[in-house]
């Protein structure tokens, strides 16, 4: 029922699973219970709604409830069952697995309270550890079949540069030139939605932010917010009119198979003024400095720290990753199947490192509370000994 | 920054604060601390990043972490005040409200256990209450000014129905016709993303289910799932074209000032097989019993089950509200800011009664694993003595 690479393998399945249980093993954690949307479709294939359990050791077994016949076509993995009653639960593991698990892992930081705590009255007396920071440190590691979608997602992007290009002029609101790129998306097969870990996240997957619009802060930890069409939203395009001479940015995640692309491009209707053209050229300069100093071994923060420094010296310490009195303490993100992955290019990261394989988005950007905002963000893969760029679109302002 | 009509009066803030306050005052809840975006929403009318406090009595307090000068342009309350951290908080209730809480209350169903479990921390040993089953009741009860919005999300929904009417032909794919009624939606003002209180719920707003596609169960509580372009969605339009001669099933929720109206219309090219054609019709028939029989007093429970009955003396049982053996247990869901709001037209609710204000979603379905999905949906309000329809598109099957 889906385009034919849709299927994730079971050796991809279990390889993910092994290196997720060598962790629960590390922090003596008996068994993991999965449910999340993300989580589960990155261990089963599938976010048919049921339970994930993950032993330490041995095959994990997908309990679901609705729909178990479709999570039977969707996920590869061999143990795929109807989901016991709450009451059966803890018999079910003890049949299931032939033990009583003395210490759960739980994905803690995004499970509801109510949730939680009707799962966990089904084992009694057991010990409770978040499994969430093990599970981000799998994640982060993408393989090639992860990469494969990745790129597939970045293509998109190229397809909502080229529209951008040539749907932008002078009179067009954020919101209509928005809605075309979100047509232009969809049309290149971008799911439809895409996903945040964080509490109240709700980033959606499309900001098109023009001149001082492009300078509202607002409730999501962004560089740039934009004023959405309501408070409700607050984020995002808005009902303003597009000018000549002024910074129109383009932030677009594309969407392939759960897999996420992040990209910034700023464009402009007949060119900026100086001021502005110099600070877009050095925010690629920035970007540029992270693509040469970004390689195994070196700390997120180091990056967070050297780029930052470099945008000081330029005379940014202002405007940098948000106006002033709203900036962010990061310049990049991890992303996968959610945009806020591991690693986070972020102040303070000084002990975590850049390994192989890790993705993440690169987004340095200047806010002017009058001017607007402007920037770059490409999405990268950390190889063997750097960077590798996945959206490929140009990188100089884009004046149409 | 928004058009004219986004500001939520102060007026209108307060009432709901104090029908809020009555019912934590009669469960001898002392404070509310109230998080999540949607009700955020409900009682500040802003998004922003923060807390609301809301003492059983006196005056709201409306704590922003992120971004304090936009959360006091959106939000009418007259206390906006900057978040204290998580180790003044306590310090900060005593000072503000002159007392020390023993009884705090908590959107347990939404928020995450990390998050409530820091912020629980600072309030030493105060016992803790689920506030949600209080707010959704007061929220389920509209005013004139949330029923506007309502009838301007509905006005998009007109759009999206005349857009599937002229969009709609041989050979397009469920995807591309999806693509044009979100860019329709999208022109005539949609907000771009819609919420869904439900853990893992994702619903995304519009569904476009052609023929056998729609038949697909899936994770969502949902009587239609549709294919979806991945097993990472699982839900809505997929890569199937769309043939002359079956369902067509345009599902869609508008959106305007974060307020939902919820439609479904069912779409043919060049008529459908008697079989389906009465099924549709006899679809039409439960709206219509349900427009008769529904009025403030009437369990919501009821109204399901008079509605189920005569599914059944139809000879539906086995196909309404979803394929056989993947049926919901409703029929009709409270809607207004959340896509899944008080009252549930649902099985099992016969002590809870319609009351004048509320506004439900009714959306009576036949599914048939070979031949498809067809079914209507109308968002209603509850008068003083019946039902008003919100959703006005012509509601006979729409041959193209």
């Amino acid at each position: 029922m889906y385009s034919d690479d849709w299927k994730t393998p079971q050796d991809e399945l279990l390889r993910r699973c092994q290196v997720f249980q060598r962790h629960l093993t590390a922090q003596q954690i008996d068994m993991a219970i999965i449910v999340q949307n993300a989580d589960l479709f990155y261990l089963t294939g599938s976010i048919q709604q049921g339970m994930l359990f993950v032993p330490c050791s041995g095959e994990p077994v997908y309990c679901v409830r609705r729909d178990l016949d479709r999570a039977r076509l969707e996920s590869a993995l061999s143990q795929v069952v109807a989901a016991p009653s709450p009451r059966q639960l803890a018999d079910f593991v003890r049949e299931q697995f032939g033990m009583t698990p003395e210490t759960l892992g739980f994905e803690l930081d995004v499970l509801p309270v109510t949730f939680y705590e009707r799962l966990k009255r089904s084992f009694a007396e057991v010990a409770v550890k978040d499994v969430t920071p093990l599970l981000r440190r799998v994640r982060m590691i993408k393989s090639p079949f992860e990469l494969g979608r990745m790129r597939k997602a970045a293509d998109q992007l190229a397809v909502v540069y080229e529209a951008a290009k040539n749907t932008l002029r002078e009179g067009i609101s954020e919101l209509e030139l928005s809605a075309h790129l979100e047509l232009a998306a969809r049309l290149a097969g971008h799911q439809g939605m895409t996903r945040m870990r964080a509490f109240n996240g709700e980033f959606y997957g499309g900001h098109v932010l023009s001149g001082a619009a492009g300078a509202h802060p607002t409730f999501c930890d962004t560089p740039l917010g934009g004023t959405g069409l309501t408070p409700a939203v607050a984020q995002g395009a808005g009902q303003r009119v597009i000018q000549a001479n002024e910074p129109v940015i383009i932030d677009f995640l594309g969407a392939y198979q759960g897999y996420l692309c992040d990209q910034t491009r700023t464009l402009c209707l007949g060119g900026l003024a100086d001021e502005l053209r110099q600070g877009y050229e050095d925010m690629v300069e920035i970007l540029w400095h992270m693509e040469k100093i970004a390689r195994p071994g070196v700390s997120w923060g180091h990056i967070y720290d050297s780029c930052l420094a470099l945008a000081c010296e330029m005379g940014h310490k202002d405007a940098f990753m948000g106006s002033a009195g709203a900036q962010v303490g990061f310049i990049g993100h991890g992303i996968g199947t959610e945009i806020d992955e591991f690693p986070f290019i972020a102040k303070g990261f000084n002990d975590d490192l850049l390994e192989e394989g890790m993705t993440f988005a690169f987004e340095p950007k200047l806010v002017y509370p009058e001017l607007g905002a402007l920037g770059i963000e490409n999405t990268y893969l950390v190889t063997a000994d750097g960077v590798e760029v996945l959206t490929r679109c140009p990188e100089e302002l884009a004046v149409v």
